[in-house]
């Protein structure tokens, strides 16, 4: 068998380490189906006419053929493609399914995602995401905006609380906002303005300061912007913070509003998790309204591991417009460099709880017996592959992290050891319960296991 | 936007059957891990030149090359393709972390795989499948052929009594019994033989004497193998039928003895689930023991929906030899033609079970905070999109199937209305508890629904 190296940019995880991803997965569902949001999946290729239509990353494209037979035209005249992210195929899903979808539809979707980019950390060509999105029918509320803020910072709030991931920073701007004030102090083409300033983390002051000049604007337009950029403030000192300013003009009146509502919920139950952000635009061309990057605090060089933010027009099927509101995390982004480090790990690389010895071959089927008296009440377990000495069983669970081993006598009495103990107590299988901690792989920090 | 059809073998799901799906594949996992294998995922695509091992799919691979830039060469003189199966990425994982993992080592593995095939009912270029294998360091021993053909009818025999599936039959070989046979009555390529009678359901009785006849076969001997491909059995009568054929060999000896354990303690714990079928061998030269199909009953026309079975080398890097045996099985294959023909539903597609009402924008803070009460103890809601006056929303949840309202007078006295009864309480979001069947969202069998 040859060719056995990893593939760059195609991260593999050990049993444990997709343990920890599996607990973070089932943490991140939970949390978007108690909001109301429904679970879709949507097919890996589409047409690479709707993946090239943005036009942006059209080389960072995976086109799909067969080996052999008809290369190319897999749908009438046209190529497939592996999708790079989850809101181009859910575009098409919401048109392909909106008359039999309720809306404000509200889905989660978490899925692999390709794309043939360069690798280096924080990047990969395959990677999983876990998107949220409300889609609604011609209109959709500006509380929608808050409503996926909170969503999404609560479940990483609980990656934080209960797998000790670190807490997260949510930035949060609105293009309303900051194109109301480029508006407001005459700036013609705000768009290319803001995506200027989204530069400034990189490029600095300086830098964009070039671009604004290169695009036409005068030194006390650019002071504005800048000083807009460099507002400091929470949510409740934003609307005065921005009117120092002295700038008027509807739109960023209302998305001072907005973003001040915004900002206040999600900072009332998450104190310390949200920042008004006045530099972020998502570079993006279709974001209307608020705008989102989330950061994982603590960790220099670390990428931003979520954003998104409101476009009113996700998808339209030239009658209907369908506008949305959404939020995409990073799932291998945030994950594979943690468990890369080996920051995390789970308390043993196996599911079961309880290894049930077998002293002989007659005897396996005493051991399924009991193994399976446990299951039935939820206890995972294996039996031993081999009958062996009471030391080499014991051996074989502690290699794996299993807690316990199952015991029967050749009298047929039941014990269980607690392996990290030593102690042994006589139990019925129908009824022993382990401490509720050992029932489940815990999630463990490194720091932790010292 | 154009080209929203759907895309042929490409299967998407709305969300009540992305629910349904959901739920199995819970049940899957949960089963799987009560025996104790552990997730493992690999990655979509391996090196063109590892799928294309076996020759046999050859020109249903999927390549995958950047859209622009190097076309091939992604890794050193090879190209991408996506994996057909789990089981060719899952070898190649095996070898390339041996080292890390520990042995005899459980696994299952449920992902998506693609191919290039034809479509027909039955048949998708992009499906599910759900694996577990068990695999050894150089040997494993034969009670794994049990254990995993148990754990794969739990699973299964756990979605017909949870959800309602129709039951499953498993069919069982073994290559050791039959290829000892024919070397009993001197057949000499005994595979090829195998491969003929494989094809019985196919092209009968005299299209396999055809074959046969062709290979070189005398007639006693084709009359011996139809006999054998014949004989009907329980596992208890297993050895005395075949022994009435009367051959003597230590492979059919020994694979008469491992069918016929294998058979009794399956039909031990699932009586009726499982049946010796000295006729299917999965045509593939790799199987060296048990062999398994599994059909789904009462469903006329339907492909198997599973299989496996046990090979000596699954994997090897030269030195070692990894021996292994496991069970595949067609998630997509089994689920996309039952929810197609609209066979189950689940008693709502979104996964709130309360809609908290809103009167007035103004008020829209206190629904916030009783979805959050009520979301702290587990219970799914969402608030409703719009102000709106009582009757327009219990229609909106009505069309959700939602079944309760919740609402906040202007007292600030809460009641919640079973809306299918129209039953209305007063209820505290901090203490109130919906009947466990309306907590989570349930498959109904579509019979069960008149």
């Amino acid at each position: 068998m040859s060719r056995l190296a990893p593939i760059s940019g195609f991260p593999e995880y050990l049993p444990a380490q997709r343990a920890v991803e599996k607990r973070v997965l089932a943490i991140l569902e939970s949390t978007f189906e108690l909001h109301g949001f429904a679970s879709v999946e949507t097919r890996a290729v589409e047409p690479i006419s709707q993946l090239a239509r943005k036009g942006e990353i059209d080389k960072e494209i995976y086109l799909v053929r067969r080996l052999h037979g008809d290369h190319g035209a897999e749908v009438a005249g046209d190529d497939l493609g592996l999708h790079f992210d989850l809101t181009v195929p859910f575009a098409r899903y919401v048109v392909e399914n909106a008359g039999r979808l309720l809306f404000p539809f509200r889905r989660y979707q978490i899925q692999k995602a390709w794309r043939g980019e360069r690798p280096q950390e924080g990047r990969y060509r395959e990677f999983t995401q876990a998107d949220i999105d409300i889609v609604g029918h011609s209109a959709l509320a500006p509380h929608h905006d808050t409503e996926v803020a909170l969503v999404m910072v609560e479940a990483l709030e609980r990656l934080h609380r209960d797998l000790g991931l670190p807490p997260i920073l949510m930035h949060a701007n609105h293009r309303a906002l900051v194109q109301g004030f480029y508006s407001g102090i005459g700036v013609a083409d705000t768009l290319a303005a803001v995506q200027a300033v989204d530069k400034i983390a990189k490029i600095g002051p300086d830098g964009v300061t070039a671009m604004l000049t290169a695009q036409g604007l005068d030194e006390g337009q650019i002071a504005q912007i800048l000083a807009l950029a460099s507002v400091e403030s929470d949510g409740a000192g934003l609307a005065e913070a921005i009117g120092r300013l002295g700038i008027d003009n509807d739109d960023l009146t209302r998305g001072v509003a907005e973003l001040t509502g915004l900002v206040e919920a999600v900072a009332a139950e998450f104190p310390g998790r949200i920042t008004p952000d006045l530099r972020i635009s998502r570079g993006l061309d279709y974001y209307t309204g608020a705008v989102f990057e989330i950061e994982l605090t603590g960790m220099a060089g670390f990428p931003m591991v979520a954003g998104g933010g409101r476009y009113d027009a996700l998808a339209t099927d030239g009658k209907t417009t369908y506008p949305g509101v959404g939020l995409s995390f990073g799932v291998t982004r945030t994950l594979a460099p943690l468990l890369g480090r080996g920051l995390y790990t789970t308390s043993r690389p196996v599911p079961s709880a309880v290894l049930v010895a077998v002293t002989s071959e007659e005897t396996r089927s005493q051991a399924d017996a009991a193994a399976s008296a446990l299951r039935r009440r939820g206890i995972a377990c294996e039996v031993a592959p081999a009958a062996d000495k009471f030391g080499k069983q014991i051996k074989f669970a502690d290699r794996r992290g299993i807690p316990f081993v199952w015991f029967i006598g050749e009298d047929g009495e039941q014990t269980v050891k607690d392996i990290r103990t030593g102690e042994q107590v006589a139990a019925d299988p129908a009824a022993w319960e382990p401490p509720e901690v050992d029932r489940t792989v815990q999630v463990i920090r490194a720091d932790e296991r010292k």
